[in-house]
């Protein structure tokens, strides 16, 4: 994986995320966010259930979106910012658990396209069960620093 | 398009969309059901923002990926339910906005999998401007009826 | 649609598809070059066949492509050269007929990336028949003419 | 990952490889077949070459899509046929190299739906670099055996 740009990597991160209204709004956390690599957690509640009591789809794909954006947003430098240009993902399994793990990586860095991969995982009875997949395109804005 | 499969498809997917509690967290309603094809509105509120106060992508993938699945129910059988496999998104432009108008049609309705496309609207002093393009695929799950 | 960048743009387009050694192959054609659209059409021969005798699913991927491909390069100022960034697409009927017309259209042309769509159709006694449908993001490369 | 449904798989998969006369046409082969796993090697020769002598990225599309959808195979039992519902496609880099390797792999079995994951690396000069990174859905047709 390619050297670090930034030191401070981890609190731009944190303070954008800090900023989503939208993830508070769903009681989203973002515990982990390493070089490369980071983890929203959510916890089911239900606020963001869909009709059969599990966790609803579309919230699966924004955390799972939100975590492998922000995996490649610890790679570029404090000057740039990132976008998600599109993303692919496939539900394989309905979230059914306590809370879901979304883990968000770069497979693929580049100068000003960046390729993640998430996957989301729903937690039950402290078992791991894969729920998505997701691979994403994250184009980084350089010179266009995060307010 | 194909025959009408289920009479009252409109009535039967209200109902679903009224169970989804996550539909109600951010605010979203479904105004239009038509046989192979529905909108999903959703205001602009703080709740649903990212941190440059424009909706977050992740809620704008929420209304496209329902708006295209509820599309795809309309023309099922009653005695069927539908679950999303996968899609895949392109956010094209920043969701800049007074509200959201998702709209999704069936492309492609098959007995087993239907393949669907959504499109995401940003409305602005009167202006349409699209913010996302979606293609999506739909199973149909025979004789499983949605409780 | 947005205006025209480069008023040669039908020949720099069939320059570069006369050099795709790989179009020559498997025997495509550029027939139909307009402005933000293209067709590429394949005679259906045993050489790109699978298994079933239908056009090899690979195949119908790589006409597609290619037409979305050179719809977004339609667009693009002489000086500029276009990269396939990804695409997805959907198999959605065997490719069974005399021969497959991929066709390509720009959906949301941006200075950096283009958003294109493809479909590609059999064609059987006359009659079309929808075989895959592929939503795609280009990339400008400005400053990069083609060769 | 799951059991073996078909002790068969290989020669099965190989048989049906060794039909698809596309993948002669391209001078593509199948020397690794294990369960849940499949390897095409793809020779760069004139013929395969896009505009700038790379390899075409529909060539690329075409190897990645079939040793995945082969790797699906691998783990269907006898009397089931696969076919590719869907894929998504990044190309991250050009295919510049002596020869081109594609690796498939199942990521998620389902009894109907199967989630595989292709890579496409080019080798040059002994070293490998990715050049294409694949998601992409099969669907398994039960008691529909490949002819």
């Amino acid at each position: 994986m390619n050297r670090i740009s930034d030191p401070h990597f981890a609190e731009r991160v944190r303070t954008s995320f800090a900023k989503q209204q939208a993830m508070d709004l769903i009681r989203a956390t973002l515990p982990v966010v390493e070089h490369g690599r980071t983890e929203i957690h959510l916890p089911h509640w239900p606020g963001v259930e869909q009709q059969h009591g599990f966790v609803h789809g579309g919230v699966v794909g924004m955390i799972a979106d939100s975590a492998a954006g922000y995996a490649a947003m610890t790679m570029v430098p404090a000057s740039a910012s990132v976008l998600t240009v599109e993303y692919k993902m496939n539900l394989v399994a309905p979230a059914d658990g306590e809370m879901l793990i979304a883990r968000g990586q770069v497979v693929r860095p580049g100068r000003t396209l960046i390729v993640t991969q998430g996957e989301v995982f729903a937690i039950k009875d402290g078992k791991e069960t894969l729920c998505a997949l997701m691979q994403q395109t994250i184009m980084v804005m350089h010179g266009k620093e995060e307010k």
